[in-house]
C-alpha cells in the first residue's frame, strides 16, 4: 500500500546495493575535496525522493524515519509544496531578498498572517523571525537579557547611563549585563556561541569554544515504564525543580531566563510530566524569569500537538516559544509586548529571516490542516508505540525505556548497540538516527501512515533477530 | 537612459507621494500589530521593483542606491535570477531541505564547483557553508579556536583529556577555552553572542547583552584626502599595527584569529591601505594567530574586485574569508586542510547552509561574469568618485572626508547632519544608507551605470543645495 497522502511512493524499501553503493561512492570522493564528509550519513538523490522515501543514486530506497533530523515536515517532493515553490510570490521572494526590519514588503503582514502567525502559539501572537534554530534561540535569549535590563532600570523610559553605554563597548559589566540563561544538563539549544553555552550535549559539541558562566539544572532522569516508577520520577522531577529554585535565587549569574525542550532530543529523547512543566512556568512566573521554550525539533506536529507545549496544559503560556526544522523558517513567538526592546535596531540584523521560507511553512501549514496530519501523527504514533512495546516484551534488552506514550510519532529506545543498530536498520530499507548515549529516535515525517509503522516494526524485528 | 543590462527599468526616479504614502502608511499600520517597525526605512512593492529602482505600493521609484544594506547585487527582478528560480533544480532544492552534513545531495559537489567555490579567492579552495553573515563568522571562529587548541595540544591525533571532556560540558576551561578573537575599534561582525563581543560598533547593537572579554585594537583613523595626509596616516596605521602586536602577546585572553574586515562598513566606512593589511598579514603568520578577513559586505564585486582584499597584493592568502549578503547565501573559504576539525561533528547544525540559495549565488555569479560587472563597477565606481570630488569643492563641509577612491562604487562621505541628508534624499528620488556616526555610504548595485551616478550626484547636489 502506498502513501494516502502523496502519489508516487514506492510500496516497500528497496535495497539494491551496500550503503554506499558504488555511484554514492563516486560522487562522495569528489565531494570530500571540498567538504568536510566526515559526517555524511548517506547521499541522496532529492530528484527521486517521495513521501517517506529517501533514495540514493545507487537506487536503494529507504522508509526515512530520520528525515534530515526531523526537519522534513510533509514528505519529499510533496506536490503542494512544489506548488508553493513554483509559484510567482516565491520567484518574487527568492530573487528579491528584502532586509526585513529596513525594507519590508507590502505583503509581509499578509505572509505572516496566513502563515507563521496562524499557527502561533496560544497566548503567543508576535513573532521575531530568524534562519535556523541558533539564530531563533540566541535572539530569544537577546530578548530576554535586554526585557529583564529595562526592567531592573524602572521601564522602557530610563534611558542608558553614560557608564553602561561606555563600558557596553568595552564589553564590561554594567553595558554588557551579567546575567545569564539557565538551561539543562543533556539539554541542545544550538552551536553557535551564546547557543552553546546553554547546550549541554556531549563534549564533542562544546570542546574548545568558549563558553560563557551560565548555569544549569538536572534535568529530570525519569525510568521505564513511568507507571512502574511514579514515586521516583515524581521524586526526580521535585528534586529538578528545586534544583532550578536554588540557582534562579543563588547563582552567581543571574539567570534572565530558563530555557527548555519540552522533550530533550538530541540530548537522548529525555521526557519528563506536565506537571513538571506546569512547575517550571509557576517557578520562573514567582521569580521574575522568563520561560523559553526550545520547540525546534518537538514543534509542527511530530508529537500529535501542533506545539509539543500543548500537551501540558498551561494556566500561562511560555514567555517565547522558539521553532525551526520542520517549519523550514525559525524564529521566537512571544506575546508580552515589553519583550520588545525599548529602542529600534536593538534586536535586528540584515535580512531578519527569509520570506521565501516564510512562503514555504505557509505552505506547509495548509497541507497539515488540509489532511489533519497532527491528528494524523497522534494516532499513527499510538499505533506504532504499541507495536513497539510488542517487540520490548518479545526482544528485552534491546528497546529499552521505550518512551514516547501519547507524543505522537515522537517515540525513542535505547539499544545497548546502537551504532550497530542503526546501520543494520539501512540493510533491511529504514533510514534512523540516534541521539544522546544510546537512543534510537523516530522522527518519521507528519505523512507516516500504520503502513509504514508496520514496515518500520518489521525492519526493527530483522535489526535485533538478524 | 534605462539599464543596459536590465529591460524594463524607468529612465529616472519617480517621486508621486510623501514617503511612506498613504498606501504605504496602511500597510505599515498592518504590520505593526505583528512586527517590530521601528527601524522601517520604507515598505517596497518587490513585484515592481526593477534593476536599480526600488519600487514602493504608493508607486513611488527610487534610485536605490542602498540595495537591502548592501545585499542586492545585480538588481531588482533580474531575469538570469528569475530563470534560476524558477528551474526545476531550484524547486527540488526549495521543497527537499537536506540537512547538508548528513544528507547531502549527490549533486553537491557540483552545485559547489560551479557556484561559491568557482570564486573562491585564491590559495582558498575550501567551504564551510553557512545561513547568514553572523552565523559565518561564528563558525569561522569555531574553526579558529579548534584549530589553535588542537596545535596546542600535538595536533590532531592527541585525544582529549577526560578533564577536557568533563570540563567542556561545565563551560570551563580547559574543556571550554580560555582564547579570543580580536577585532578592531568601531567593526562590524555580527550580532549573535560571538560575533556581537567582536562588534564594536554602536552601543545599541551591544547594551545589556553578555559579552566575552574578548581585546580590541583600534583601527587607524585615516585623514582625508590621503594624498595631503600621507606621514600621519602611515603613523596611525603603524600605531595601529603595534598595538595589535601587544594585544596578541599580551592580552590575558589569548586571541586564536584576528578578524578584520577590508572596509569596516557598518562602523562608518573606515579604509586602511593595502600596506596596513600586509602588515596584519605578517604579524599573525608571526604569531601564529589566524588571519579572518570578513567580506560579508566588502565581497562580490563592490570595491571593483570580486573579493576586496584583492586589492592588498598579499604574499599569503588570509586563513578564512567570510561571506555571505550580496552572494545571497553565507559562509567561509579557508585552505588548509587542519582547519577542518580532528573529528566529525565538532563543527556541523542541521542544515549547514542552503542549496536553494548556493543556486542563487551560482546565478549571481553568472550574471556577474556575462556583463563583467566587476570591471563596471570598477570603471563607474571611478566616474562616480570624480563627480563626488566636483561636488565636495562646491559645497564644502558637505561632502567630508570623501572616501573609496578606486574601490569600485564602494564611496562614503561624512555629512554634518546626516539623517537629515538621507530623508531628503529621498523627495530627490534616491534611496541611500548611512553608517557609523556620520558616514552617507553609498552601497549601488553591481549594475549600476554612468547614467545613473549622474542622476545620483544630480540629487545628492539638490539634497545640499534645497
Amino acid at each position: 500500500m502506498a502513501s494516502s497522502f502523496l502519489p508516487g511512493e514506492p510500496e516497500r524499501p528497496v535495497v539494491k546495493t551496500e550503503i554506499p553503493g558504488p555511484a554514492s561512492k563516486e560522487y562522495i570522493t569528489k565531494l570530500t575535496q571540498v567538504f568536510d564528509t566526515r559526517s555524511l550519513n548517506m547521499l541522496a538523490d532529492y530528484t527521486k525522493s517521495v513521501g517517506n522515501y529517501i533514495v540514493d543514486p545507487d537506487g536503494n530506497a529507504l522508509l526515512d524515519v530520520y528525515a534530515q533530523i526531523a526537519s522534513i515536515p510533509v514528505g519529499y517532493n510533496n506536490p503542494v509544496l512544489r506548488k508553493a515553490a513554483e509559484s510567482p510570490e516565491m520567484v518574487t521572494a527568492l530573487i528579491n531578498r528584502p532586509a526585513l526590519g529596513n525594507f519590508p514588503s507590502h505583503d509581509w503582514a499578509d505572509v505572516l498572517e496566513t502563515g507563521i502567525l496562524k499557527v502561533a502559539p496560544k497566548g503567543l501572537n508576535q513573532v521575531f523571525t530568524g534562519m535556523a534554530g541558533s539564530d531563533a534561540n540566541e535572539t530569544a535569549y537577546k530578548a530576554a537579557f535586554m526585557w529583564r535590563r529595562q526592567r531592573d532600570r524602572g521601564g522602557p523610559a530610563v534611558e542608558f547611563t553614560e557608564e553602561e553605554m561606555e563600558s557596553s563597548m568595552l564589553n564590561k559589566s554594567p553595558g554588557a549585563s551579567e546575567l545569564s540563561i539557565l538551561s539543562f544538563k543533556t539539554a541542545f539549544h544550538g552551536r553557535l556561541f551564546g547557543t552553546l553555552s546553554t547546550t549541554r550535549s556531549k563534549p564533542i559539541h562544546k570542546l574548545d569554544i568558549p563558553a560563557f558562566d551560565w548555569p544549569h539544572a538536572t534535568f529530570p532522569q525519569l525510568k521505564y515504564p513511568l507507571e512502574e516508577h511514579a514515586e521516583e520520577n515524581a521524586k526526580a522531577e521535585a528534586d529538578s525543580l528545586a534544583e532550578v529554585e536554588h540557582l534562579i535565587k543563588n547563582y552567581h549569574v543571574p539567570p534572565a531566563a530558563v530555557i527548555v525542550e519540552p522533550i530533550q532530543s538530541e540530548g537522548g529523547d529525555n521526557h519528563a510530566s506536565p506537571a513538571f512543566f506546569r512547575g517550571l512556568r509557576a517557578l520562573t512566573k514567582k521569580h521574575g524569569v522568563l520561560l523559553i521554550v526550545d520547540e525546534v525539533q518537538t514543534g509542527v506536529g511530530a508529537t500529535g500537538k501542533f506545539w509539543a507545549h500543548e500537551h501540558w496544559d498551561l494556566p500561562e503560556p511560555p514567555d517565547m516559544v522558539t521553532f525551526s526544522k520542520k517549519a523550514q523558517t525559525a524564529g521566537f513567538y512571544y506575546g508580552d509586548p515589553t519583550l520588545r526592546p525599548n529602542k529600534p535596531y536593538r534586536q535586528f540584523n540584515t535580512w531578519m529571516g527569509d520570506p521565501a521560507r516564510a512562503l514555504l511553512f505557509r505552505a506547509i501549514i495548509e497541507e497539515i490542516q488540509r489532511h489533519d496530519l497532527v491528528a494524523n501523527t497522534a494516532r499513527v504514533g499510538d499505533y506504532l508505540f504499541g507495536k513497539l512495546e510488542g517487540l520490548a516484551k518479545k526482544y528485552p534488552g534491546q528497546f529499552d525505556n521505550l518512551r514516547g506514550k501519547g507524543q505522537g510519532t515522537f517515540i525513542a529506545f535505547d539499544n545497548p548497540k546502537r551504532d550497530e543498530f542503526l546501520k543494520k536498520a539501512k540493510k533491511f530499507g529504514v533510514n534512523i538516527g540516534g541521539s544522546g548515549a544510546s537512543a534510537v529516535r523516530l522522527r518519521p515525517m507528519l505523512i507516516f501512515e500504520k503502513h509504514h509503522a508496520d514496515i518500520l516494526v518489521e525492519a526493527l524485528e530483522k535489526v535485533v533477530s538478524s
